[in-house]
Formats: C-alpha cells, sequence, structure tokens
C-alpha cells in the first residue's frame, strides 16, 4: 500500500492520470476483458451502494416506484422517435443471434448460423422506447396518470474512448420514467427531481451544483427540454452530473400512447424522464480528492472512522483492545460505520497511508501512552490535521467532526467553482479565460450555430443555461445579437 | 377489479393458469415485447426488493461484498471449461455489431455491416467465466483469499418454453462467487451459503425446503457438486428454490488462476458459486397463495396493514380519518408498514376485493359504528377469518397476528409438503404414486442411467439427494443394486 501510494499520480502533474491512478490503487474499479467495460470492486461498490440507497430513498419519498423492464429492445422500437435513433443508433450493441454450437475440432463454439434472430435486437442504451411502448398498455384514462416508475438497471452505449466511471460502455444508473395527463404537471415533475439530483449532490456528494438548461445542442435526443446539474472538478472542467428531460409528447407519438382526458376526448401522454448513474462515482473521487489519495464525504464513506492500535506487544495490543471496545460501540450506537484495525501483518504506517488513500474521513490512533493519558490521537482526512482528543466523549466528537468534514468539503468544493467562475463581455477575452478553466458565464444569441463555432474554435461547450442567478439581458458575445441571459461555457468530460 | 378478481381460474380447475392469471391481475408482472422477457411491474419489483433486501443483509453478516462485472462475455471464455460450455452455449444471445446506421428510404435503421465486431460477445448467462478471468490477477498468495463477493445483476438464458417468474429469459438474480485456499474452506462456504438460503426461504418466505444434494444429471454445468434448496408447490410438484455449487479448482484450472501457499508452492484456487433468482417470485406466489389471490408472508409483503374507512358522508369520514391518525402511526412505529385506503372512488367492497387479491396480510375496516364502540373488524388473509376487536391496543394485536400469519403458512406448507411425501419400496408402486404429485421417497442406485431411465418413464427426476433425516441403505427400486440412502424423485417446475 505504502508503494501504491508513492506511485500515485500528483494533480499538478498531471490531473489525468492522477484520476486514472486513483481509482486503480483505492480499489475502486478497473477495466475488464470487455472492451471500454469496467468491473466496480467491492470498495468502489459499496460507495455505489450508498448513493443508490440515499436517491432510491428520495425517489420513494417523492412518490415513485421501482420496477423493471427488458434488457433488450426491438431494433425497429429506437427508429420510432425521429431524434432519438439519430442519438442512440449509432453506439448501440446488436444481438443478431440465439445460440453457438460446437465448431468442431478445436474451433471452440462458433455462432450458430441457423439461429439468427427475425429481428435484431438491441442492449438498452436508455429505455424510453420499450418502457412507452408498455405504458400504452398500461394508460386508458386520467385516472391511470401520473405513472411515476423509477429502474435501477445496466445500460450500454458503445462509446469509442472510454475512463473507468467517467464513461464506460455499459454502465449502472437509474432511469425515471413518467407519465402525466399535462405538460404543466410533467415540467414540474422534471423539475422536482432536477431539485432531488441537486440536493443529493449537495447534501451526500458535498458537491455544489448549477442547475440549467441545456441549450439544443446539447439536449438529450427525443427531449423537448433538458435540465441538467452541472459541477465544476478541481480541474476547472465542468461535469454533468445529472440530467431531467421534459419530454413533450413524443415518446406518447412514437408510442402511440393516449388517455381519455377529463373531458372524455382522447389525448396524447406527457412524459419526463431522468437519470443518474455511475458516472457520479467519477465526479466524487475528481472533486474532492488529492495527492494522498480518496476524499470522501463522510456521508457516503463505507468507513466512517477507522480505528488503529499502536502496540509493541502482546499485552499492550490486548490493552487497547479492550479500551476500544466501548468506544466501537459508541460510534455504532450514533451511527457511525467503524473499523477496528488490529490486523498484526501490516504495520500502522502502512495502515494510515491506506486509508488515507482510501479516504476514510476520520481515523484515531491510539497507543499505550494515550490509554494511561486517557486520549486518542486523530486525524481528519480533509485536511490532513492532527490532533489529540480526550477518550472520553470521543463519540460525539467524532459525530460532530464527520459532519464538520462534510461541510467543509462542500464549502472548499464551493469556494474554488467560485473563484474559477467569471464574467466575460468580448470574445476575445472568453478565449483567452477559456484557457485557464472553469466557468465563463458570457452571452450567448441562442443559436445553435453560434454554439458551435465556440465549440469549434476553442473545445468549450454551453454547459448550461442557470435557472437561477442573474438574468440581465445582453448582447451576444460573438455575434452580438441580443442574449436573454448568461450562460456557463466550460470545456467538460 | 372485482371483475379482475372474478375471472382468476380456480386452482382446482387448471393450477397452471390459476398462476398465470395471477401474476397479471395481481400486477405483479407481464410479458414484453421482447420475446420471454418480463416486465416486472411496481408490486411485483416491491416484493423483490423486499428479498433483496434481507438476502443482503444475511450476505454482509456472512462475510461478502457487493461488486459488478461485466454484462458481456468475450465468446472464447465459454469454451475454457469443457462441462460449462455444454450447459449454456446453447441458451446465448450474442453479440455480433456495435452499430446500427439508416437504412435508407423507409428502412429504419440496419445493423452496420462495417461494424462487426472480432470476437463475438454473450450476454452473461451465469459469471463465472469474466470473475475467474478476473480473479486471476487479483490472486497471488494465500493473503488474498478468501475472497469473498456476490453480485446483483440480469441474466439472460434463451430459454425456449417461458413462464413469468419462473422460466424467462432475461431474470434477475444474485451470484456469489468466492475464492478459497483450500477444499474443506469451499465446501464450508457453499454449505453455509446453502443454509443461508434456506434460512431465508424459511424465516422471511414462509416456505419449508429440503436441503440436498444434486445427482450428477442435474449438477450446475461446471460444478463438483451443486447442493440444493427444494420446495413443494400445492400441486405437489417440486420447485428448485436455490443452489450452491462447490467448484472445486475447475474454473481455477480453466482460466489458470494460482496462489502461493502457505508452504511457498503455487497451487490451483478452489472455488464455490451460488444463486437465486427471481425465479423465487413464482415460488412465493404458488406456495401460498389461494382462488381470492396472493397470500403473502407478512415478512415480505410489501403492504402488511391495509385500512379502509367505511362512510356514508363526509362528516363520518372525517371522523374515521381523525381516529384512524394515530392508529397509523402506532403500527409505522413498531415497524409495521402500512396503507390508508380513505381514496373516495372506489367502494369498500371493491378495495376488499383488491387487497385480497394484492395478499394484503391484515386488513382493519372502520365504520362509523365502530368508532361509537372503539372497536374495528379485522380480516386475516391466510385465513380470510374476520374479528372485531377493539380498538385499543389494536397496534400490539396486529404486530402479533403478522407473526403469527407468518407461522401459521410456513405450518400449513410444511404439513402439505410431509402429507404429500411418501415412500416406496418398488418401481410399480413408484409409478403409481408419482402420478398424484408430491416428493417421493425412493432407493436409488446412484447412476445416471436409473435416473434417466426414470424420467423418460414417468417424467420423474431426482430432486436432491437429502442431506438430513433418514440414512439408512437399501437397493434401487428400479435396478435392486445397493442404495446409499432414499433420495428425493419428483415432476419439477
Amino acid at each position: 500500500m505504502a508503494k501504491e501510494l508513492k506511485d500515485l499520480t500528483k494533480r499538478a502533474d498531471n490531473y489525468s492520470q492522477w484520476y486514472n491512478d486513483l481509482v486503480i490503487k483505492a480499489d475502486l474499479a478497473e477495466p475488464s476483458a470487455v472492451r471500454g467495460c469496467m468491473v466496480i470492486k467491492p470498495y468502489g461498490y459499496a460507495i455505489w451502494e450508498k448513493m443508490q440507497h440515499e436517491l432510491d430513498r428520495m425517489f420513494k419519498e417523492t412518490g415513485h416506484q421501482n420496477a423493471y423492464f427488458p434488457l433488450l429492445i426491438p431494433k425497429s422500437f429506437l427508429s420510432k422517435e425521429a431524434d432519438h435513433v439519430e442519438g442512440f443508433a449509432k453506439e448501440c450493441a446488436v444481438v443478431t443471434h440465439y445460440r453457438l454450437k460446437n465448431g468442431g475440432e478445436g474451433k471452440g463454439v462458433v455462432v450458430d448460423p441457423e439461429a439468427r434472430l427475425e429481428e435484431e435486437l438491441i442492449i438498452r442504451p436508455t429505455s424510453e422506447t420499450i418502457i412507452w411502448n408498455t405504458y400504452r398498455n398500461w394508460i386508458q384514462s386520467y385516472r391511470d396518470l401520473p405513472i411515476l416508475i423509477n429502474q435501477w438497471a445496466n445500460v450500454l452505449r458503445w462509446e469509442m474512448r472510454t475512463r473507468l466511471f467517467l464513461r464506460t460502455a455499459e454502465f449502472l444508473w437509474q432511469e425515471g420514467h413518467t407519465a402525466h395527463a399535462t405538460a404543466e404537471e410533467a415540467l414540474e415533475e422534471a423539475t422536482k427531481m432536477l431539485n432531488v439530483y441537486a440536493t443529493f449532490a449537495e447534501k451526500y456528494m458535498a458537491m455544489p451544483v448549477v442547475k440549467g438548461v441545456k441549450s439544443a445542442n446539447e439536449r438529450f435526443a427525443g427531449a423537448v427540454e433538458t435540465f441538467t446539474i452541472e459541477a465544476m472538478m478541481q480541474d476547472g472542467k465542468a461535469l454533468q452530473s445529472g440530467t431531467s428531460h421534459f419530454l413533450g409528447q413524443n415518446f406518447a407519438k412514437a408510442f402511440d400512447v393516449t388517455f381519455i382526458n377529463k373531458e372524455n376526448k382522447p389525448e396524447l401522454v406527457w412524459a419526463t424522464s431522468w437519470g443518474v448513474s455511475t458516472r457520479l462515482m467519477g465526479a466524487l473521487i475528481m472533486i474532492h480528492s488529492d495527492d494522498n489519495g480518496l476524499v470522501l464525504p463522510p456521508h457516503l464513506a463505507p468507513i466512517q472512522t477507522v480505528i488503529v492500535p499502536i502496540y509493541k506487544n502482546d499485552e499492550q495490543r490486548a490493552a487497547i483492545d479492550k479500551a476500544v471496545d466501548p468506544i466501537i460501540d459508541q460510534l455504532r450506537g450514533l451511527g457511525i460505520s467503524v473499523k477496528y484495525d488490529n490486523a498484526d501483518n501490516r504495520r500502522p504506517g502502512f495502515k494510515f497511508a491506506d486509508y488515507e488513500l482510501k479516504g476514510v474521513p476520520v481515523r484515531l490512533a491510539i497507543g499505550a501512552r494515550d490509554l494511561e493519558n486517557g486520549t486518542v490521537e486523530l486525524m481528519r482526512r480533509d485536511t490532513l490535521e492532527k490532533s489529540v482528543v480526550p477518550l472520553e466523549g470521543i463519540a460525539h466528537h467524532v459525530k460532530d467532526l464527520l459532519e464538520e468534514i462534510q461541510q467543509n468539503i462542500y464549502d472548499k468544493a464551493l469556494k474554488h467553482r467560485q473563484e474559477m467562475t467569471r464574467t466575460v463581455e468580448t470574445y476575445d477575452e472568453f478565449k483567452e479565460e477559456i484557457e485557464k478553466g472553469g466557468f465563463i458565464l458570457a452571452h450567448w444569441d441562442g443559436t445553435p450555430e453560434t454554439e458551435e463555432k465556440v465549440k469549434e474554435e476553442t473545445k468549450a461547450t454551453i454547459r448550461c443555461i442557470p435557472l437561477e442567478g442573474d438574468k440581465t439581458p445582453g448582447k451576444c458575445m460573438v455575434t452580438g445579437r441580443p442574449s436573454k441571459q448568461r450562460v456557463i461555457f466550460a470545456r467538460n468530460y
């Protein structure tokens, strides 16, 4: 572990390599034998499970139920919504056969040519099509609405360039799919879920986000409006962390889903969809961690506190074991997850470096002298500060400290974002500022052409049109045409 | 709902149709547009989530961690273990291409012939191969062992005849995959997880099971020994409800996974795998339910108690609402999930039939007269018995009753199994008895040939060689050759 830590690239040397190193060395995930697909290792999966747990609770509290729809989608379904097929057909894994057979001498198994499917099936890149095909039979009247369903699932998009968590061919996510009687209600739902995502990001991930609307260029394929939460990573690049789509009646039209309204007239159903994925793991890792390893927000850390005994002989160890027992109980009693690592095969220094690498928020070290003095050495992972604190009342102290750390890393990330967010007036100024990273607030004329030009010339895109903050109109920095409000430009993941 | 209930086939008329009807009418699942794949509806998924929750807790309490491995497996991996490929190649969905393109005028999208994969990928039918290919890099020395990992995932087997929950092409499951330094330890693990499954089945599903070993014919493809839990359905047929495999060194050999043992010598790693799936939903539905609908064990019921107000006017309704409020709080305070259904658009009779169909264990109905008398009408779903009980102390009464119902349906299922389990001595006797259904305990000479002959002639297979109970040797009912102990024959799902 000490060796592994030593090999961790420094952020200042190569931020991108630092991230890749960290994912591997902190045992979060690794590439698999299948191109672009990852293995999520137990420690990484434990963090994802904590995310799932909180999100799932929040979805249920807002009236949603979970369900499960098929992995495979008939190819023809994809074609039914014109924009959707444009967006997703290019990156689909296609199932063409349903059987293998023995290839004869040394050839292993081969695809059985006789087992060709009449219609090819694609592995879901997202489930709007199969779900709206199903909803058609579930919805007759306004009394059947709303339908508020979420699905936890794996999806697959054949990405050409992949990176662990940030962009993988297969990834895990949740996708909400709701059906409503009115446009207003659907819009309200899309906004509500955007707020759920923002709350989750801020309260659990300690990640400040900007809520906004996507420009047409960045909109989900098939959506009328895409809402997004955008976060800023330590290198100043933006990471789209969750999206919520108002789909209008597009999928209802494509799949012929109508309902009889209160006036007894048939009408197309209104839709939303919204999702976050294991990409959030990438954001979580990137936004807080440092050159010593992960920094995890206490609200999502699988181990919130680790206790390491420091001893010279079995007698000392036994005495420490005994003293630590009630502390573990007290911590657990306060709902804190604790690991007591008294394993004999690794030295304390090794353990310290390992738990720093793994981002455990609070470390307690107890030696023989501490026992005498009734104290314990405490290290907080966010600042790496050490202090000696009384054993008496330690559990409550740790509980308070965990909340303090949660707040501190949020504040730090927010301060960083604020410092890296600037306002520019001219396109020249923009070109200069974008090179320094961060969010640039600038006026834009609202056209895809201007956005495209900026992207080509600077690699920056519009991350969102912010929902909150200054709404003063102005003139587009590129064309001088009228602009309704400033939008956020950034380079992004 | 009343209409739907009326249409439910009676068990005595057609057990199989009763099951199919019930799955649909109780809103548990439905067929999808993709052959053999189902949609699990919110109510069905809520039951599955409760199963997952308890199983996941039990896995973690026995030292396991969750992880996630890729959905897709390179075709060549499947060939590496000889028995495994025999067992699974025939029913694989094969991905051959990774892109679609526009087919031109009215053709929709077509598979892009230029996007053909060099090596085809199969959708996992089970994950031993991809996981053992991964473990190779995780294991160097005995210090890296054991590895105790579980995965919650979807898998796909191209079954020809499918039935909702019982046998679907895609299904949800968990698969444990563990690696050990010794055969003894791996065997102990396989047995431990068999016991976890048996405990789960009995304590949560209220489903008595027989623990046993599979005969060679019924063994998992690639296993040295397969352990199983077998349950008996109401029609006397067996349902294999969970399996735990001792894989020996077969997958370590196939994927070259060795470790340096304590004597500093390289050795192949020992393995287990174990799984239960959404098939358990089928078992749960079949074992307890009746002609009125589902009967759910309280420990897995999404709604444990429903309260229905009976009123003639708004004033009465308001008075009942007010009286019910503290009861809901008390019930929730005892950890009981409650639904108060005071919706105005359905009559009480409708609601009663619906909650019976849905298997809610306890129903409370409160009318104006009840309020005066301080009573409530209670119906328990398992026996359909009604009683009038005091409102005072109702929460504790319900809590006790839920445990009583849980025990009662278990006892009922056990009694049924005991009554339908018979011992036979001769093959003639066997042929007569097997027609009546149930488990037949008979002597068998231990050969696949004899088992095959019995299967062909009677459609019965050996469900398991029981681990517990009478172990007296005897003579095979078919060949007269020596038999070590009686085994269980049955027809099965």
